[in-house]
């Protein structure tokens, strides 16, 4: 898969925050030519498709500062360091949901911005879920709100846009599809 | 929607390029306390599913610097400033397939990664395709090599990672459901 490959001739870090990094890339072009290449580096995460036993998904609400608005979105995360994706799928479902689950199943993964990002985004799906007793703590920046919702609620969250990003469009697909 | 809103404190320019911009946000969350968010500012872009007369899937391969690796995509790019989404998905489809449509219909916009970035993808389906005689010309950098799939063979690609990105997997869901 390296067709059209564009090789870095040099790199340029512009910018290391405490999610993500920015550089710069000069590269050669399959014909020779050089540009740049504006690169945002992001840890990667997961997201999970959590199922409950009368068939709702489980949604979360949260404020999205780079889209100024709150969304509503399946639950999801940023692997920490060296976190295998399963790992980090059940700590995000119980911490954002307060769910457990019996069952976990890697589904696909995906990149966001192949554009400009390298992040990719590792999709389980969890069913048989139970409410875990000691809620764990959220990160002290993240503020959700929980919803269960049916898949033709969760449609109408996609006409009406509050359900507003790729995954969890994906994710209502998907449910439509496998229910 | 604004539960959980995030007021802007302050607001840290730290790179403006070609394509993204970043800044840093100093931010009052909803219990008072203050924090920082990383924030990708992105034009915005469009995105097609274009169906040939046979049923098919017109999907692109490229190359994409922040993977290192070419991935197949749907054919997209990025919103020229105050263009139309509509008219960008018809000078896209052009240009990276060189075809024409006879029908363009919107299909809904979702943002890519809204956790970092406030970029949003326009989806349209396209039908009733036909070959334009003198193709566009693609951005210079640009180099893309044409696919025609059916779906079951998108499926294929989706397995075997050679499609990777959410905007495609959603495309490949929706042919699934609406062939």
């Amino acid at each position: 898969m390296k067709k059209f490959e564009e090789k870095t001739i040099d790199s340029n870090p512009i910018f290391k925050g405490k999610v993500i990094s920015l550089k710069v890339d000069d590269v050669t072009l399959p014909n020779g030519n050089q540009s740049k290449r504006e690169i945002v580096n992001h840890p990667g995460a997961v997201a999970i498709i959590a199922i409950t036993k009368d068939g709702k998904m489980v949604l979360v609400e949260q404020y999205r500062k780079p889209l100024e608005r709150s969304i509503i979105e399946i639950p999801a995360g940023k692997l920490e360091p060296g976190e295998e994706p399963a790992v980090t799928a059940r700590r995000e479902l119980e911490e954002e949901t307060g769910y457990g689950c019996n069952e976990l199943n890697y589904l696909q993964t995906f990149a966001t911005s192949p554009g400009f990002a390298d992040e990719v985004i590792h999709l389980f799906v969890a069913k048989d879920l139970y409410k875990i007793e000691e809620k764990a703590e959220l990160d002290e920046d993240e503020f959700v709100e929980l919803l269960e919702v049916t898949v033709e609620e969760a449609e109408q969250m996609v006409a009406n846009e509050q359900i507003y990003d790729a995954k969890t469009a994906f994710a209502v697909l998907w449910m439509k599809m496998n229910k």
